[in-house]
């Protein structure tokens, strides 16, 4: 098959995520752009405006992800996906999602400026918040959009506001009915996602390209802990019932059951320590935990999650109420076999070295896997440095990205039809 | 000395307890009233109109430390000061320090009513911040009134959002210069704080009137500990210089040193625990602790921090930079004798049960004890409660409080001149 010899406008690139990243709620180099708050709103405004540039026909679903539609010759055929997520988590930095949005319109831009034809119609993707920062669940575009949320559930989620995700959406201007969110089973023939890896092994191999063979499996836990408030001087140690004390032996047991309880793949974090009242002069009354666990092996996270439940209950041996919370527990995603063999033509008729590997963060893929093949671009980004001011991709990584996505994009979109 | 006869209208004072009450930025019955904010400066408004009518002179100095004077026939002498504060830390209660200020004005209007003089002017004052919750250094006002800190010092005391003290009590309209907030020391020629007691002992003991004769030294530490962040599913766990799980050790060593490092009314508590970024899916880089320690021996207290400071070193060994700072340590203080034997006498008169103790909790009179001779006169609430919603005192044990501090103004205000 002859692919098309795409210019990548690099320059343009680099702009384009400068000004994204400039909608922000943190100051620079820091990004903070959380679900349907101001910056994500002025995010979306502008992405709209490069896509109405690059003659795409945009259209929005009733949780906010963005379509953006290039007709192919065959437009009733199933097309071809290509996006990622533009939301950021608190103080985080430029790069991540962003590259997979911004990256695929460029590649858009690079296929249609050789003057070549898809038989497919491809269409990029803008998901809704991929980051779990204001429902406490990650992924809610393309959990919605593969079925793999409840559109009941999904609409009573609520914010650390206590505003539900239905009358946040609603404020933001999202019409409709979640319940239409979901796509039918052939509206992709194929899904491919480029992003930055998120970790250092494509930097210290000096390699080009990631081509990622599976997506590991998250979980995540809540962890509430009401103990006894009360003044500071007042209360005498043995009568305390201090919530923080308790949160503490759970965020080392978190720590410990990941050294200890899993493979050397395992990974647990406590990312999330709220303290109620959070005055120095008195005591915690109530603490609110949430746990990240991952492994790229299913059944060696679910035990790491429950050795983690007993370890969690331990505490209670200090008089301190647990509740105790499963917010997700996702199976891992395997790539499509003509996406990653896709991927691989691409990188070798770019003559750029490829190396096939697991993505230990997780993507929008990981949903749009249940929906159709699909497959991930990884490029290489500083010390392996991700979710911080200082992550970066140079836009030589990120151009190289671009030019395979879009060999990719071009033989997916003339793949035969499912 | 024949003292007069009060009556104490304890429907008028409960009426304008829960009205103060009502300025909050939590839902009832929790308070949360932080110096210079919306509700702060309502509850001033409420205050000055209170005072306005009781016919007091009112005067604001430059930090916004309130003061009533009610002119005595003698005015040149050395006046009697009496009063509280009315900011409350957040999700806290209704009766700590507001019934030291609206009871001392309750005091002062029960004396006004039987017709009675007094020699030496008395005074009421509403204290700036004795709460350290902005500023994380609490009795603010009575530090700068007494000289027990620094104006200029004062002045760049930074809050949670960088903005000075200076910066704020300016734009809360407070005028003058810092460095005129001082009083001199023949000011007052005593000074009687009315308070709840914040502990179980006189509910216990069902007695009405606690004595104090010394207040507890607090001590208060902050903690900035900066380790690594990244993204929580791409870090293996032996490369990650998490500072959340630096900080849980030290939250468990301030619990287990203040159990064995001190006496048995050694208490510490950590209140605060501020974690950066703060979301589920980041591994947190950047905490800060506010670590709380008391004691009614100086000596004892202050081996508690240095065996303390010596745990927080420790969890330098994780590879996490650790900068701590000694907020304040301040020193114990030890009632007035003349004001101790006021209060007794006043509750002879009143055939109300008193008990000398010792204040676990500080209090703005930790700091009036440097100008002139002080006292405290607590009286029980519920369980011992404090800084939290279902702080309670009854109005019959407010009413005893008030009647009690009235009988003591009236003999402090006839005192011989120092």
């Amino acid at each position: 098959m002859t692919l098309p010899d795409v210019k990548v406008d690099s320059l343009c690139l680099s702009r384009e995520l400068e000004q994204l990243a400039s909608f922000s709620d943190a100051a620079p180099p820091a990004v903070t752009r959380v679900l349907f708050t101001e910056p994500d709103r002025q995010a979306r405004l502008f992405l709209k405006k490069l896509l109405a540039e690059a003659e795409l026909s945009i259209r929005e679903d009733a949780v906010g992800n963005l379509f953006a539609r290039w007709p192919g010759t065959e437009p009733a055929l199933p097309a071809v996906g290509t996006g990622s997520h533009t939301d950021a988590i608190p103080f985080s930095g430029r790069y991540d999602g962003t590259v997979g949005v911004l990256g695929g319109l460029e590649a858009i831009r690079a296929l249609k400026g050789t003057g070549w034809q898809p038989r497919r119609s491809i269409e990029l993707l803008m998901f809704t918040s991929e980051e779990p920062t204001r429902f406490g669940l990650g992924c809610l575009g393309s959990r919605l959009l593969s079925g793999s949320l409840d559109a009941d559930k999904a609409a009573q989620l609520k914010d650390g506001d206590g505003l539900t995700l239905e009358q946040v959406r609603r404020q933001a201007g999202c019409g409709g009915s979640l319940g239409d969110v979901r796509l039918p089973q052939r509206y992709y023939s194929a899904f491919v996602e480029l992003h930055i890896e998120q970790g250092p092994l494509l930097e210290r191999m000096q390699i080009a390209i990631g081509a990622v063979t599976a997506i590991a499996a998250p979980a995540a836990l809540r962890v509430q802990l009401e103990g006894e408030g009360g003044h500071a001087g007042a209360v005498l140690m043995p009568e305390r019932k201090d919530a923080l004390c308790a949160a503490a032996e759970i965020i080392l047991a978190v720590e410990a059951v990941a050294k200890s309880g899993g493979s050397a793949d395992t990974v647990a974090t406590t990312g999330v320590c709220r303290v109620h009242p959070g005055a120095i002069n008195s005591i915690p009354s109530q603490v609110t935990l949430e746990i990240d666990v991952r492994d790229i092996d299913l059944k060696k996270r679910d035990q790491v999650v429950k050795k983690l439940s007993d370890a969690i209950q331990d505490a209670s041996r200090r008089g301190v109420r647990l509740q105790v919370e499963l917010l997700n527990a996702d199976p891992p995603a395997q790539a499509g076999r003509e996406v990653l063999g896709a991927i691989q033509t691409a990188c070798q008729r770019l003559r750029l070295s490829c190396q096939p590997m697991v993505s230990r963060a997780y993507h929008d893929s990981l949903f749009m896997a249940r929906l159709c093949p699909t497959g991930m671009i990884f490029i290489p980004c500083k010390d392996g440095i991700s979710h911080r001011p200082d992550e970066y991709s140079s836009p030589e990584a990120i151009a190289n990205g671009v030019r395979v996505l879009a060999l990719t994009l071009a033989q997916l979109a003339e793949g035969a039809a499912r």
